[in-house]
Formats: C-alpha cells, sequence, structure tokens
C-alpha cells in the first residue's frame, strides 16, 4: 500500500450521481483489465472491442502503453518499484473513468497479481465493476508472432527483465473472462467481453 | 437492443477516432482548467457546472483534491517537486479524459505559470481544447469565506507554504475566462463558462 501524505484535505459528494450519468450514457461505467504476455494480443482485443462498444453508441477508451508510458507515467521506467507503480497509477487512472461512467479498458501485461489485486480492490471500495480478462497464449505462440522483435531482442539478452522470458508472468486465479489467444479471432475475443458486459447488465441498450 | 448481435456492424482493430467520439457524445473533449486561491469557489464552480452538462445531455467529470489526492497522487505530498509533479499528472490524466470525449473540469489551486503552461502545452500537442479559468477572488475575501479553517490554520503557523499566506499565487496572464468569484454566483459563473463552450462549438446539442 501506498503511504497516504496530504493530510489537511475532507471528502465530499460531486454534484452529479452514478445513477444520472448511467441514464446519460445508457452505460454502467467499469474497468476492463487486460492482462498477459507481451504480444498475446491485448491491445488488438481491446482495440477490436472499444471499437465495436461505440459502434453500438457505447463510451469506451482504452488505456495502454502508448498513451500512458509517453504521458502520465513517462517518469517511469522498468525497475520493481517503477513497475508497480506504473500499474498502481493506471488502476487509478481508469477507477476515476469508470466512475465518469465510461467503459475503460486497460491493456497492460500487468504480470503481478498482487498489483492487480490492487486495481481490483480500488474498484471494489469505489462500487465499480471490475472485469479481469486474461489473454492466454502461450510462450512459443507469442514468440512465434512477436510483431515487434522483442522476445528476439530478450533472447538475444537485449532486453532484460522480459515477462515470458526472464521474468515471470503470474497468471490470474480467478479472472472473470478467459480468452484463448491461439483459437479466438480479435473479433471473436472481443465479441466474448461484449456478450460478458450485457450479461452483467452494464449495457442498457 | 438488448441483445444485438454483431450482424450490422463492422469490425475494427485500430483505434476509434475523435470524430466518432464527437458523433456519439455530441461534444467536443475539452479540459477547463479552473485556478485560484483555496477557497476562491474553484469546486463549487466546477460542481455546479459539471451538473449542469450532464442534465443538458453533455458527459463532464470533475477532477478534484477528493479523487486525485486519495487516490493517483496519494504518494505525492506538499514539497516543490511534489506539488509540480501533482499538477504534471493532473495535465496528463486530464488529456486523457478530453482525449476520450469527455468535458473534463479539473479543480486545483495550481499557483504556478509554469506547471498550468505544461498542462495547456501537452493539450495543444495532442490538438484538444484547453481552456483556463481564473476563478478570481482577494485573499481578503477567501479568508472570509475560509469553510475548512485552512487560512485559520495557516496564519497560525500550522499549515506550511499555503498559497496566498505563505506560498505565492501566479495568476495566469491571458486565461481564456475569468470569473469575478465575489461578483457571481456559482451558476452564474457556471453559466459564463457554459456559455463560453457553446460559444468555441464544443457543444453541438
Amino acid at each position: 500500500m501506498t503511504k497516504q501524505k496530504a493530510t489537511n484535505i475532507t471528502w465530499h459528494e460531486g454534484h452529479v450521481d452514478r445513477g444520472d450519468r448511467q441514464k446519460l450514457l445508457k452505460q454502467k461505467g467499469a474497468t476492463i483489465w487486460f492482462t498477459g504476455l507481451p504480444s498475446s494480443g491485448k491491445s488488438t482485443i481491446a482495440f477490436t472491442l472499444e471499437h465495436a462498444l461505440v459502434e453500438r453508441g457505447h463510451l469506451s477508451y482504452v488505456l495502454d502503453g502508448d498513451n500512458i508510458r509517453h504521458g502520465l507515467n513517462k517518469n517511469l521506467g522498468f525497475s520493481p518499484e517503477d513497475r508497480n507503480e506504473n500499474i498502481r497509477r493506471i488502476g487509478e487512472v481508469a477507477r476515476l473513468f469508470a466512475d465518469a461512467g465510461v467503459l475503460a479498458c486497460t491493456s497492460f501485461i500487468s504480470p503481478y497479481r498482487v498489483d492487480r489485486d490492487q486495481a481490483r480492490k480500488i474498484h471494489a471500495e469505489a462500487g465499480l465493476p471490475f472485469i479481469e480478462v486474461l489473454v492466454k497464449a502461450s510462450v512459443e505462440l507469442c514468440e512465434q508472432r512477436d510483431p515487434k522483435g522483442l522476445y528476439k531482442k530478450a533472447r538475444a539478452g537485449e532486453l532484460k527483465e522480459f515477462t515470458g522470458v526472464s521474468a515471470p508472468y503470474e497468471e490470474p486465479l480467478n479472472p472473470e473472462i478467459v480468452l484463448d489467444s491461439g483459437a479466438l479471432s480479435p473479433q471473436q475475443a472481443a465479441q466474448q467481453v461484449l456478450d460478458y458486459l450485457h450479461g452483467q447488465g452494464l449495457l442498457s441498450k
């Protein structure tokens, strides 16, 4: 747990409540947390889902390496502390988006259970749905895809602490959804998440 | 439309573009950055504006001390470096919200020009509107209000580096909007911002 430093502030309620946002957006805000090995297909599925949601009149937004690592988290590196802080901030930002009524999709390896569980915890405390989605693919499959040549670099020792090669990936024990990345197309995978969102009553049109 | 299936939609793997969000939300995403002394009325006006926007069918969300200091920025204190990082992160998160199509209202003292200008810069780089709103009130008026008794504590030396008492406040040189907090009710002030948003073509219904 990160220590709370600021003390001279008080809590007060915003003037717009969650029901107002739900009515406006015809959906409940939630975080859809994609996790999996590098090149497992997380971002492709997340963006496919985002597109399908927006096309159906729902507001969704993907947080991924591109808009986080170059902005909010550009002062973080890849040390264990920085990786932890990286995921902590992403969890907090996703919670803000979900609180605003958005279906926030996060697409990060997020290899450690403790970090993902912390993100889950702050959502639970705020009464917001947290949907952990394991994008399951073997290291062999991911390494075969390797669109950015990262596995190759990791095997050559050019990338240190690379998840799946030289750093561990801890699979979720009880994810809400498991997507078999080797068997499903991105469209089929996104459809599975969409069906789950419907089933949970998060989409009201 | 509850169990709509993916028969008449196309599937995309790329990013949703800004035009799609604009069409969906009937607004352009933007950041409305409130700045001013403690107790100048920033949050009251921001929440009044948020309420007015949502009531009119627009999606707005307030980022303020309550949802930021206890979450994303709970590992920051009040040292100069931490204050700078506080505002930097808020600027980055507001930019993400604006990029998602939301009218993000930030309500922080944000006393330094250089920090606000940095937030403005990252919005400009992303092609997103940044509307700086100075909530103008004299230290005397703010101190008279002092709902949380903070000025009293600052005068007693219990709060160090308190903006307006023992730390400087740098007024914006060219804010988009100046609200005279002594003369306007929160509703009148919010209306002035609303008129500005309309005038800029950010609200399309």
